[in-house]
């Protein structure tokens, strides 16, 4: 395999947070896509999925409500499938006209993919992760009888909350490599792959929610690819960030990012999984590189004229 | 390639009804994709939708309807997609597993596909398949001020209706072809496909359904398959169905199968679909099978002692 391969972690910002938007959005992001594809790149595709899974679990939450006899609880692991259809679909089309219209006829398509996380994960016993519905106390009080855990978001709305666990491994990436082999793009492990746990020869779906710039990095192992991309709201990873002293970093080695994670220099719960999947790609084999920047910078950072590179 | 390949059309009974019957009915389908696995057989999944597009159609209808500042209309083909993550996701499951319980480790995965139709499709004249929520008159009413059509299902019940227009390909193909040919398990073209209509160098969703055996007909052709098997609630394709003088047909040309399609001698919504996709399946190249029957008697009527076959 001769041709350079690259994992891209694509944050909500190139994808919208409504339907309207999302397919705006994944027009932006598909001509990023295009000219990597153009600059000779395999390219598989990992993307977030909050506000759509949001959108689904609320909409699923009332369903349920509103017609008990017909329809049942939908599992969060279900409505995260939903999602990997409803973000997929408008994905794999962009990209597929983006490339019509350069004249590449190359196939994008999308691989349902669940990841397989361990149920002693120590995020079982702290979730963190907000999904879904906005809900006032009495709605919130039923959801805690239900043995789902809820935190206020804002003065008497509350928000489910789920564990974060870390990826295991990759359900389906026999069908990510087989179609990466064939020279197509992938997009898999849609919001981080629907979690799922191992019961004897069964799979059951997790209540959780994987952080997807972790799983793009197993991905981005498990492929053998050359490049992590994770694309993000900011053009690079920052020290001290919003602070007067705030530091664009250009380049750190996993000594330095190591260090700087220690040192609490990056956001719990959004620049810090970033860096960290970073960190355990680039360590994992020779060559290997991690990119954190905005989707506008990305072709330059992959040139290292812009955002962060973990080398 | 020396192995024989089958494209396999699940009707609704193979899949269940609701999310719970799903899960029970992806199982019991499990072991007969297990069982022609084990025979040799390389296995692409197409699925039926109905009762799954239904439920997401009503509840993102509602949820427009509850939250109209929050969320905008999904269209159906949105809604498509999602149930292609829905149902793909228990499938996978289930064969995954019925795989590993006798040993063998081969990747199932779910492909999300679009289907091209032609916007000159005579259907679009004359739509004829109900899909989503059970309206009553003011809704329905609303339903048609927006352009859609309805029609009365029950007294004073609604539902709309849209075309079911020829699939003319799969957008998707090439993904679906790398898979087999790795000889790993397929689920494609999912409720007949995404219906969607060129538009220059993009493709838009068509507010349609594709009958799903007539996508698995086009994809059977398209993979080079040997068998076509359409799963069904009957054991066989009968002459005068349900009447005193019913008749099982065990085999039929395609001269006979024409000729009894102009005699009218099937549901034009049900059985007829399935007997005109197995006639162009076998009529599109040599050696060229379609069987139509039960889950419970599939591997005997591949044997040729039950079922109806197309030769």
């Amino acid at each position: 395999m001769s041709k350079k391969r690259m994992v891209i972690a694509l944050g909500h910002k190139d994808l919208g947070f409504t339907l309207t938007e999302q397919k705006e959005a994944v027009k932006r992001t598909a001509v990023m896509i295009g000219d990597f594809i153009e600059d000779g790149y395999q390219v598989a595709l990992v993307f977030s999925n909050a506000p759509q899974v949001g959108m689904i679990h609320t909409a699923m939450k009332d369903l349920s409500e509103h017609y008990p006899k017909q329809y049942g609880k939908v599992p969060l692991s279900v409505c995260s499938a939903m999602s990997q259809g409803m973000i997929g679909y408008d994905l794999q089309n962009a990209v597929r006209a983006e490339l019509v219209k350069r004249g590449i006829y190359k196939t994008a398509s999308t691989v349902l993919t669940q990841v397989l996380v361990d149920p002693y994960d120590e995020s079982f016993y702290n979730p963190i992760k907000k999904v879904g519905k906005i809900m006032g106390p009495e709605e919130a009080k039923a959801e805690e009888d239900n043995g789902n855990h809820v935190i206020m978001v804002a003065d008497g709305k509350f928000q489910r909350v789920v564990p974060a666990p870390t990826p295991k491994s990759i359900v389906e990436i026999d069908a990510i490599k087989a179609l990466l082999d064939a020279d197509q793009v992938v997009i898999a492990c849609g919001g981080g792959g629907i979690p799922v746990l191992r019961q004897g020869s069964e799979l059951k779906g997790a209540a959780a929610v994987i952080e997807k710039d972790r799983t793009a990095g197993l991905l981005a192992k498990e492929v053998d690819a050359d490049i992590l991309l994770i694309t993000t709201a900011v053009d690079h990873v920052s020290l001290n960030f919003g602070q007067p002293d705030e530091k664009a970093i250009d380049k750190m080695t996993i000594e330095e990012a190591e260090q700087y994670i220690k040192d609490g220099h990056f956001e719990f719960r959004s620049m810090q999984p970033k860096v960290e999947a970073g960190v355990d790609f680039v360590q994992s084999g020779k060559d290997r590189k991690c990119i954190i920047t905005s989707m506008e910078l990305a072709e330059k950072a992959v040139e290292g004229l812009a955002g962060t590179a973990i080398i």
